[in-house]
């Protein structure tokens, strides 16, 4: 990464606020235009996806474009960022994504400061967080063992389809989740329902990150007929 | 490929339930938000192709990201991939497939065990699972002749495109179709409609290999004035 | 090119094949399944971008990937290809296309051989087609110069373009068009009106040549103060 | 950029023609096939998403594809192009645009030249003209600054969520607003509107520059313990 805290911190909290204010400003306009909710979906789908691919290129090389506090703490899990740097991280991108949801509801001319009233609870609302969370993280994890120039693209396309394979529409990201807990719009998420959704999130990332280190892991050199010989290498 | 068979088995299934569970699912989201098939299709079609992508990028270079016996089948025949590895990953592939359905059902609180009574059955329907499958491992086998790096974008666009234009949606894979059987959703299929796509999507298969063999072969060598001169290299 | 003549033709046949069985079926389908116009020609839209990005990769390396007589002209004028080649390129685009049409008609259980009665004429049809092929082949011509490893990309979004700002919806090729005169379908046209669409793509195209011939011209080095001293280098 | 300036001045009425003609050619189709205002912006969105892809492709090595002034503006600014370049830049832009605007119109046999009377006002809109051409600017700023190849994808893509998550639909661009204020159509803009439009633009394009050049700054060398070490170098 080339630039300093400073600069990371508002890399991440700009693009938060920009993948935050196509989440909720795209819900809005869809919401507008059209009754047909699976139609409003994809109005909400394909920009998301989008600008993700967008933000991933231009301010992961800044900081690495988590936007997500469940991806920072897995990269704090690895020891990839500091407890500190992650700390503040997760508040940036708490404070971006909110700065997000008022730019949407400026833009659309609504009340800048909303509750929302939308629903999103139960078990299978849960278990799809989690699965999401888990892919999400594990797409990560793969792509940087393996391709990770391909990252903004396999985290586009992994939200594109986790928009319509759970049954949440696939929030995924705490930060996400509590700015969408201000828009009492399209994708808004009731505040008492957030905990749950935030806890399902970080438990479905753990797992990946368990899953990943087992199955990503390095080969191991092929066994030598003499250790000794090994260890006197 | 970097992993063990262990590994390698693991990611076949992981990749298959997590394509599984993407077709069930986005089936089921969209039939649940329209009416309209079309658009259903759409909502279908988009989240599939998208991780498909994902998932050939992220564990290609573990197993080859099959996650289909018919192609598992192909690579057996080429003398690419053992006959006992080749069972093993067909079995792990429709395991996998059979807990992406029960995933899907998970997330959506819907029984976890179903048995579909979705027919799809007919002459059309199986000409259009031979050409289906036909059409996936020609350009399987001509994007590793030629540009194995795109074969995840290959891929997801080539199953993007077959989803509309085959009668029969393009299950063009043995191990999907039998996880499709036990969701009674909007990508279900009757348990009795298997056998036949299953022989539709083999035949296919096999005659893209032929096809294969012979059209993307290797150019000869040019022909030499005097065969002696040749042999004597 | 890595392939001899025949092969070089089954390639052109083949890929008009599955080009225009992707356009006439994925119109069969959109059609039944929606009411809604907009909505089968997005329908017909993606999977028509899709398959060319997937065909002109995997058989691009063989035979060129024109797939279209006029992009096949078009390089014949600039001794790209041979003229005996090139009549036999455009014979293998018409069999292949109109091979693709039945394929489409088979799965779909539809008579195999039908004529359009679908209208599509008028100074306006015709301009747009006109403007169509000439757009295709300067993305081409351009993209050749430039970035030739992403033809395929650009020729896909291009007609993804096209069939929605042209008021034809972008036939832009002779071969596609005569087979689609075989369908009484969603992507049909008839037969009466094919002169006047195959004349405005050759006019198209030779203008986009005309004009890449001028735009992309390769810098002339710059001018020397004594021609004697650049004549002796 | 590999050419004279008169080439790179076609170059760029050539690409903001094509650009306009299919952003005001496909939203006349888009009108002209459904009464679903989603599904029209739909039908708008994915090609105007899909041509600035090719465009910028196929042109960026001719003239820079700024196709927007108030992209020229911001190169302008930093001194990337010259003043005197940069004012027949827009005026080719300018002129491309409505060719544009006229080609779309004579594909679709409506009359050539128009008036919209499409009213876009109002704070939102303004605010939501800025955001869009902050978030264009700064995309291609950071994108050039770290990924150069990736700047027609970044574009394409970042226009793709701009048309959905900002009140506007995201015109962030001045040529193209006076362009699309010729055509009463879909796409359409009442001249009236046109100033606090263009203002807005240029407002956010300027902001996008400054913060661009904050964040995006190289990073300084290490401090030295010994300054006149430094200066010795």
């Amino acid at each position: 990464m080339v630039a300093d805290l400073p600069r990371r911190l508002v890399a991440e909290a700009l693009g938060t606020a920009i993948l935050v204010a196509t989440v909720v400003g795209s819900g809005i306009m869809a919401a507008k235009l059209t009754s047909d909710v699976a139609l409003a979906l994809l109005g909400n789908t394909l920009p998301t996806g989008a600008i993700l691919v967008v933000l991933i290129t231009i301010l992961g090389p800044m900081s690495g474009a988590h936007f997500n506090p469940a991806v920072t703490l897995v990269f704090g899990l690895r020891r990839d960022i500091s407890v500190n740097a992650a700390a503040l991280y997760i508040l940036a991108q708490i404070v971006g994504g909110i700065v997000g949801t008022l730019v949407a509801h400026g833009m659309f001319e609504l009340p800048l400061i909303q509750i929302s009233t939308h629903a999103r609870t139960g078990s299978g609302q849960w278990f799809a967080e989690a699965v999401a969370a888990f892919g999400l993280v594990f797409t990560i994890l793969a792509g940087l063992r393996f391709r990770s120039d391909a990252i903004p693209w396999l985290v586009g396309l992994y939200i594109t389809a986790a928009y319509w394979f759970t049954a949440s529409t696939s929030f995924a990201n705490p930060a996400v989740a509590i700015a969408r807990a201000f828009s009492n719009t399209f994708a808004g998420i009731r505040p008492v329902d957030l905990p749950a959704f935030i806890i399902a999130e970080i438990l479905g990332a753990v797992v990946a990150l368990l899953l990943a280190g087992w199955l990503l892991a390095e080969p191991k050199p092929a066994p030598v007929a003499n250790p000794k010989l090994k260890a006197a290498e």
